[in-house]
């Protein structure tokens, strides 16, 4: 009964309560569990980008809730999607990416069961048009919780609408080029640029990083591994490549935002 | 044993999880639920245009706290007031005005039970003159949630301090002439039009409104009515007349902030 | 079962949330109360001048988790406190400082447990360089949470890095010579000086505050006491001497900021 919630709504005014107080009203023994409600407005990819780094982590039969919704009230579909480890409802617009591609990997089409949550039944009584986290999201995720089956909540729907992949590019001499895909709470510029991808070209060590202006050589294990102030290049927690700086912003210090080009050669 | 808190202590001190630890520590059972705390610092009528947007989603029995308390310390009082919904524990400076006359419109004064919590038995010992959040509120929602009786937690209280209406006003013609209620983490404008009020004046899609300087043809139904970036006028989630922008934020785009006059006029 | 979170995560990316969910798989009925993820980034003096105004207030038994930790990776150590009243589990780099010296006073040491977090059994199975909040302190505290007794999850510690003392200085004649410890949400300036220090100057009618160029006579009980927009002084709700300006913000007003020096003379 552990329903997670990620929004771009911010916490200033009662959207997130509203959706609380519904999904107690269907599910009354309901846990719920703010994961971030300050994703940037309308900006679904960076919400994409964040489910890996939470969803996997939580215990089997998780329901998690995540709205970043440009499209309420338009022709777009609300979605929900039952994978062997973890269920979601998010509006169908690319939301699930990365949970829809990584479950099609790990357990093949036939373990998920997608549908567009289309029976009324399992709505607030008269939706409104504009509010679908507490109208239709919020009920569908309490319902799940509660035990409802996926495919009662609607019809059943082929795949998702899928963003285009985020994968780095590669030069002839295997030079990758990519590019920071979020800038965290603390300036650290997380990149699309997987540990996987930097094996490719040698020992960490050996590596050369280029982003924002700055040379920095070897990529390093953990931000103590220079010295205060000091901008470096390491994998960081969700395994991806990052540009820090210890005790520091390596937004600010190396002028990078979401969307800056980063250049990892071998040595 | 459901409690939600509502307050303008922000997130950055540790004033909120005071209140959750006392909350525990009277009713160990509590299920606490954050609703905001970023109503802006002081802001009574703020947190009063609030609690209608949250507080009916809950199932009955809840028990509401809500604190913005420029008094503190002073003769205001603090209440409770119990209806067949639910219950709120608050300062009596208008703060559970709309509650308030909701609840009397819905079920007559004899169905609500309102009282100053001035029994010290229910306070935590020597209550500081600042915090009544920790001190004062918090201890009294809990033993409410733990079962404790609303007239065990003071002396009976006729009605509390009640806000000005906020209500629209008219033109001979008819015409409404608003105000920018409150202006939402997207900068939606909110205002204290209702679609009743709206009614009154002819079919939405033949009504015209003005607000900032802009005139906006029609009440849409959902944002996506119009192309991105294009201001529009819609009745929101919560009922009322709102302003908005596709993808951004009409507060910006229009130069609005609460208090600012909007006008409807019919076709 | 209570955990709470104390972080400089911020709650804009999913660290918090990754950590929610490693608690909940190690110790499924765990309930986990959000503090303040809003520390400032790296300042492990405020998180550690924070835990005395919100731990106190937790049943027995609660399970605190306190994050700030600038040497993430380095050899700092992570460790574990149980006293008769609470345990916590944070980086040893002075952030347990306050609520070590309490528990020592209060229970002596032979009354307190304090180890290394060392025995990876109690570890996320390879744990990360960087992110030792989702791989070693969320699972220790769920652990803790869950009935492993302390002395499991690692070897005995003597004493804690503490931070140095945070101690007003006194002039000959009996002057205090404090500084403004913390601004809060509102503006409030909390000092280093507690009602104990006042006490020994004289009555607090008869006391004389100079901070930021402004003299105030008398400290006050609550910021009622002075009219709307003035500047004063109070023992705040944590029992230490306050500067506040009513319905407004004492650092704005006084330019004051963490650091600044604060005089206390006798009348």
């Amino acid at each position: 009964m552990i329903i997670t919630l990620l929004t771009d709504f911010g916490l200033r005014d009662a959207y997130v309560g509203a959706m609380k107080g519904v999904i107690l009203g269907v599910c009354p023994g309901a846990r719920i569990f703010d994961i971030s409600h300050e994703i940037p407005p309308q900006n679904v990819a960076w919400a994409a980008a964040l489910l890996p780094s939470y969803a996997p982590f939580f215990p089997a039969g998780t329901t998690h809730v995540a709205i970043v919704d440009p499209g309420v009230g338009s022709g777009r579909r609300a979605i929900a999607l039952e994978t062997p480890a973890l269920r979601i409802v998010a509006p169908d617009n690319g939301l699930i990416t990365p949970i829809w591609r990584d479950a099609l990997a790990r357990h093949g089409r036939d373990a998920l069961a997608l549908v567009s949550l289309d029976n009324p039944r399992f709505w607030r009584d008269t939706p409104s048009a504009t509010f679908h986290g507490r109208d239709i999201f919020a009920p569908a995720a309490a319902h799940l919780a509660a035990g409802v089956p996926v495919a009662e909540l609607g019809s059943a729907v082929d795949e998702p609408v899928l963003l285009p992949s985020s994968n780095p590019r590669r030069k002839k001499d295997g030079t990758i080029i990519g590019r920071v895909a979020m800038v965290d709470h603390f300036g650290n510029c997380i990149t699309n640029v997987s540990a996987g991808h930097l094996a490719t070209l040698g020992p960490h060590a050996s590596l050369v990083v280029k982003a924002g202006g700055a040379t920095l050589s070897g990529v390093r294990r953990t931000y103590a591994d220079v010295v205060e102030g000091e901008p470096l290049a390491l994998v960081g927690s969700s395994g991806a490549l990052e540009l820090a700086v210890r005790n520091g912003s390596a937004a600010e210090r190396l002028g990078l935002r979401a969307g800056d080009e980063v250049v990892i050669a071998g040595g």
